[in-house]
């Protein structure tokens, strides 16, 4: 029976993508070798490397001015990239969570840090003004564990900095709004490996500190992603997601699919008297849609995660720090999972009533 | 036609880890999801994971005291995470050629460096001693670009740091030696994109400088490589590349192979008098055969380029740096694409005299 895949990152791929990742390594292009034994010095690596940067430029309306370059290492190793970068003296970030938190343990090594934190993260901080001495602003507009979402591009007089791993390309960017935007691929992009950044070139080389050269953003700009060896098949498979995201319609037709799965997950979430949501409705992520056991059923969580294991639904544990449960709703996901999951809410609920 | 790839890296695999990845990609140990889109902290992941680290260990028989973690970033990373880690003030690095030069770059970041260098990067400079108080002594066992390796595992009295990313797994090595191996994966062990690191414990945490958590090698020997979301497919090859090794006779018997294929090539561009070596004969790589053609042949050098792309010879270009020719016989080429190499330079060597 077919699994329904509510991973919440390595995460489901759309098919087309992994079918021609798996054709490329039987033969790579007609070459007669298999993409994993190719040069990436290569013209047919290089070919794959331009479309992918070209893609990823236009599915996103991606300015003048703004480089797109693939890394290896995580989006962790940007926690300490970005102030490697850009951090002169202080910086200012907003606190959503487990990953913003980890962004900020590593910032404190480069100067001082202004936290704004929520008393919980079940919402986003609001209220709060930058002040303008900071170096820079950094978000987390997607918070996988948590489950809220920054919903728009914030309007700020300093450079805007975004990890975006876990919502790059679920809808529109008004990518002008940010001065650098990075996240590992291993959501709606590409198999774990492969970590993306945009970048406003201008606002590079500017710090006093000495940068080494893998961390150097300029580094990779200069050689468009090929100063290393890049890794060749997340790079390979990301270039068809972005092929998959604009034959679907782009980052519209995306938001449109994700806005319709996770309405409908929402609705059942608030219907169903078994369960309710852990986020405040404004904040509420598209992409990770996080629930519980209402109070007077709390001693059904057990049966609700054997009962959706035993109807093939993967990965919808909530992250151990936060318990119930998370489905995680990517792009490729297709809305008869989110529909599936939906009728066994509501089978369960009938069980238990 | 059948192509011999002859690539530097990445390059050649063994045909069954390149399947196995296949397989794995359409659907994983029968969880009916895709490597792709299969989460690393899933138990099957774990297995993975588990048995790559057990099957490097036994392979290099590596003592207790070691850990062995794979992570992203390249080799290139490496040479800065190395003084990171373990440069307290000052360390000797041994120069031959690109990757060491980029080595020792990084590290005088972090502190002084006392470079060994030859006259030229043709042969592996000798006759120096390590004064005692270096942190450390590093080298680049095998350079690719060169074709120098050093043969034997060196007795120094300060940690011994080597990048082995072209020739681990090509010989047996006593690890015992070594305070850190590292290496770039995508030579004798997997795609671009992952980087292994073997360790050992009791040198890690001892310089007063703060670092990166990403950048701390402890960060991930705590955890198993699994701190953040490791390259889940190259490690997944590597595995399979593990059990070919252990299968074809471990070390051992990819030295057997390797001595045989190299020493079939290095006589024919002996015995050619169209072609020479252009390594001094004992510090030869079997690896990574470098050649040139005769001064008297100079004006054939694009004539057999040609030819040998005829043949169906693939990335035997010398490197930019370099010129003439280069054949990597890694562990996965086959004796058959040395034996049609050697017997292509035979031919031109008729249809030329």
């Amino acid at each position: 029976m077919k699994k329904h895949n509510f991973y919440a990152g390595p995460s489901i791929l759309p098919q087309s993508a992994i079918d021609a990742t798996i054709n490329a390594l039987k033969d790579f292009e007609g070459t007669g070798i298999s993409l994993a034994s190719v040069s990436h010095r290569s013209k047919e690596f290089d070919a794959v490397m331009d479309e992918a940067v070209a893609l990823f430029k236009e599915l996103l309306n991606i300015p003048e001015g703004y480089s797109v370059i693939f890394l290896g290492g995580g989006a962790s190793m940007q926690f300490a990239m970005v102030p490697f970068n850009l951090m002169q003296k202080k910086a200012m970030y907003i606190n959503t969570g487990t990953w913003a938190s980890k962004a900020i343990t590593e910032a404190k090594m480069f100067g001082d840090v202004l936290e704004i934190k929520g008393n919980d993260f079940f919402s986003i901080p609001k209220g709060w003004e930058v002040p303008e001495d900071m170096d820079y602003l950094h978000i987390t507009t997607n918070n996988t564990i948590y489950g809220t979402e920054f919903h728009t591009d914030l309007d700020v007089n300093v450079p805007l900095v975004a990890d975006m791993s876990s919502d790059i390309f679920s809808r529109k960017v008004d990518v002008s709004k940010y001065a650098l935007i990075y996240g590992g691929a291993q959501k709606n992009l590409a198999p774990a490996g492969v970590t993306f950044v945009i970048v406003k070139d201008d606002i590079l080389g500017k710090v006093d500190h000495k940068i080494p050269t893998m961390l150097n953003y300029l580094t990779h700009t200069d050689k468009n992603s090929m100063y290393n060896t890049p890794p060749v098949i997340p790079v390979f498979t990301a270039l068809h997601t972005l092929r998959w995201i604009k034959e679907k319609g782009g980052v519209d037709g995306m938001y449109k699919m994700n806005r319709e799965k996770a309405d409908a997950l929402y609705a059942e979430i608030d219907r169903n008297k078994l369960f309710k949501g852990t986020v405040a409705t404004e904040d509420r992520s598209i992409m990770n849609v996080c629930f519980v056991m209402n109070d007077e059923y709390k001693d059904k969580e057990a049966d609700f995660a054997s009962f959706a294991a035993s109807k093939f639904f993967i990965g919808i544990k909530g992250h151990r720090s936060v318990g119930g449960f998370r489905a995680s709703l990517y792009n490729a996901l297709p809305l008869e999972s989110v529909n599936a999951l939906v009728e066994a809410m509501k089978e369960f609920e009938n069980l238990n009533s």
